[in-house]
């Protein structure tokens, strides 16, 4: 079966280049509003998902052709399906976060708006020139993951040697964070200032939590794949969870109220007003901050949109693992240099529960198959757990750790009828887990379980962040 | 036949590490020199050198295992030779100006300084934070070019589609340049300035010219290919050039002169002294825009060494074009951000001479074949122009062209016995146009002819730098 690209209708051409175009260049005109950039980002972003939704179906046939490309394993057919495309989604993320420098950097605002009268409340048209660096720096970083990533498609490097990859690509965000003498103290918790004091200076320890977390959010995303949309969508979520906290930390022209108390916390706040900034308490540096985080997640989202509607149930193009590669490591830049971190990681709940349900695999103690994506059964076309088959009788620890893991639904085992030893587990993976526990179903319908375990997870961190942080930690500056 | 990459003696591992070691460790210890960056950067660059020619070899298996080799086309066998090892160089190359950052920019360096006693002279030892900007805005674009070069190699992108490319590489070059309101003068030559003025204000135009620059230093380099050797060791005297010309603005501890009168200037120029500073006549500004460049300078000359030593005759490996893209990127990023672009251009004579000599096929008015190399004679091992067949009767312009172009003995023409038409003319490149002049040689030889073209093109450009310029321009400013 051979089937061409998804189609495209031409009104999203014509429809949304002219908004775009309307908020690129909205800053220019009076009144200037308070954040120009952000409007910009908004326009380009716009731009970003218009490029991807048509670049990406036009340069399929030159992956095709140059090698990149491989066969849908979950599906009847063996169409050659064009890989790496995650290259395309990260060129076009890069290409206009340069383009973005000017319009977020330059003086040429500013002095457009100086002219015009002083205005009430934080306004940020100016970054300060530090800013430029960290923002050229977190460039750098984007464009080191997006080349290993790609290499990675190219020369296929093995699982093991490219755990520290991210490494390599945080180098450009930890020298220049050293170089600009950047803040390596960490707020303690109120139960354990006792022993610590309020702040902690982390020190080179800083260092390794930054690598590591650039780490982390690269892979995990990486290991949880397989399924048609499984890692577009889950970038595409939580660029919109990051998205969705900064919008808390910006002055809305307009007031409201969210009910934290609902969530368990004491204090109340009030969004809106030209200088409340929501939970930015007015602080400018605070939103500065979440603007940064909002110039790299907006064109993300744009990208992963784009790009997602190739990606779709069935497939036409896959990401390859540059995708993942950009996309964890825009939220380990955002996260380090806009100082929200621990809030991130929050958002990787279904990322963290998949890699600590992996480590026996990851790790050694249970045989790891190449692949661990579930079975495809040709006849139903539905999903079933796949298994990893235990060739040998399983150590002692391995046995008490899968039958833990049995006992709490996370995988099915098949027992020797006579001896009780393993013989087989199903691979450990949320995927897995949730055909176990939601029995089998299609590969959409599959995905679609993955995205809203995603939307429930961030639903939780916010709930923990903005509720329960308040009983641990005073204030919100963190 | 088969060979193996060149042997490696272990005695340049054990004798440049620890030489390395000290470069880089010099400026922690008292007394500070004046530029302490500087001794890092030759440390980085002596490892640089070291991982490089080690890296090349180890690697060269992977790169044709996954499908990038060819064969040598000037060679009797038909061995798989590595392609586009560039990359191991471009990566080498730009990791090690990222882990050089700390060393550059840092307070660090400035705050152990401080503590010893001041110096006389200039001592830069702290560049200012929009150097930084500059700086990684620079990287930005050497590893776009990275990108670029290697994604040509991958999908072999036509000739006229490539153009371009590097124009794409220069945007974050000229944002950076654009948001910190980069100097966009030109100071005019003296018989103009009754038109002009002294200064002339280009503008946008001045983006344009920056651009033109990156795209010329990058496909200059990229179209005198196709021997071994030729990419790598153009890069590699074009660089040295443009150290020698960095070193003589430098504050030199002793003191020399050069007597320009002998080069037809009319002042005489000492060198030395700490406030003198060579050519930088004291100006603190001009030192630090040539510490930049020798930053960016030296390590490209240890890859290009390290990179020369696997890629010389008979080659064992081949460059790709990754390496012409990342080399001539990081001359035009030189020139640009420390502004001496015309001097620069000035040491690529044999370049510009085998652009302009090109020009005609370049442009279509002689037909030309995919490859323009010399043709290979396997009987006695040389080298003989190669001939570009022009299938039906050219037109009157192009015949004014060639035999004009023949006169100059720059081609060589086979015309009809009758009618006296052209049939066939030799390539227009300058490996042929040697090869015409000299009569045939090995490919041995034609690369040192052609490193001696490059050699004496530098000597040339360093008198009409030093000495005919100072009839056209007061000062030595840019």
């Amino acid at each position: 079966m051979a089937f061409g690209p998804r189609p495209l209708s031409p009104v999203l051409l014509f429809g949304l280049v002219p908004i775009a175009t309307w908020f690129v260049v909205r800053p220019l005109f009076d009144p200037v509003p308070p954040l120009p950039a952000l409007y910009t980002s908004v326009g380009f972003s716009i731009f970003a998902f218009i490029t991807t939704i048509h670049l990406v179906p036009a340069l399929g046939p030159a992956f095709v052709k140059a090698g990149l490309h491989g066969r849908d394993l979950l599906k009847t057919y063996s169409t050659a399906i064009p890989e790496s495309l995650g290259l395309v989604c990260a060129s076009v993320y890069i290409l206009l976060l340069m383009l973005f420098i000017p319009f977020a950097f330059s003086s040429f605002i500013l002095d457009h708006k100086n002219e015009s009268k002083p205005q009430e409340g934080i306004s940020v048209a100016q970054f300060p020139h530090y800013q430029l660096s960290v923002y050229l720096s977190s460039l750098l970083s984007l464009l080191i993951a997006t080349i290993l990533g790609f290499l990675d498609d190219v020369f296929d490097i093995r699982w093991r040697h490219k755990l520290p990859i991210p490494i390599i690509a945080s180098i450009p965000v930890l020298m220049v964070y050293y170089a600009e003498r950047g803040n390596t103290h960490v707020v303690v918790p109120l139960p354990l200032r006792s022993l610590f004091g309020t702040l902690v200076n982390l020190g080179p320890l800083y260092y390794v939590y930054m690598s590591l977390l650039s780490t982390f959010a690269t892979n995990s995303i990486n290991i949880l794949a397989g399924i048609n949309g499984s890692e577009v969508s889950q970038a595409l979520i939580i660029a919109l969870s990051v998205i969705l906290n900064d919008l808390l930390y910006l002055p809305w022209p307009m007031d409201f109220r969210i009910p934290l108390h609902l969530l368990g916390n004491k204090a109340e706040v009030e969004f809106g007003g030209v200088w409340s900034a929501g939970m930015a308490h007015g602080s400018r540096e605070l939103v500065e901050r979440h603007l940064f985080s909002l110039y790299f997640m907006m064109p993300l989202v744009a990208v992963c949109l784009g790009f997602l509607y190739h990606n779709w149930y069935p497939a036409r193009v896959f990401p390859g693992d540059t995708l993942c590669y950009v996309s964890g490591m825009a939220f380990a830049v955002v996260g380090i240099q806009a100082h929200f971190s621990k809030t991130l990681l929050l958002f990787f709940i279904p990322q963290i529960f998949n890699f600590i349900l992996s480590c026996p695999q990851l790790f050694g103690l249970v045989p790891c198959p190449r692949h661990r994506v579930p079975r495809f059964d040709p006849e139903t076309n539905l999903l079933h757990p796949s298994k990893a088959v235990l060739v040998k009788p399983p150590s002692r620890l391995t046995s008490i750790v899968l039958h833990a893991l049995a006992a709490f639904g996370l995988t099915e085992l098949t027992l020797h009828q006579t001896t009780g030893s393993i013989l087989e587990c199903t691979n450990l993976t949320i995927l897995n887990f949730f055909l176990i526990r939601l029995g089998p179903m299609n590969e959409k319908r599959l995905v679609q379980v993955l995205m809203c375990s995603q939307v429930a997870g961030s639903i939780f961190a916010f709930v923990v962040r903005y509720g329960l942080a308040g009983l641990v930690y005073d204030g919100d500056r963190r």
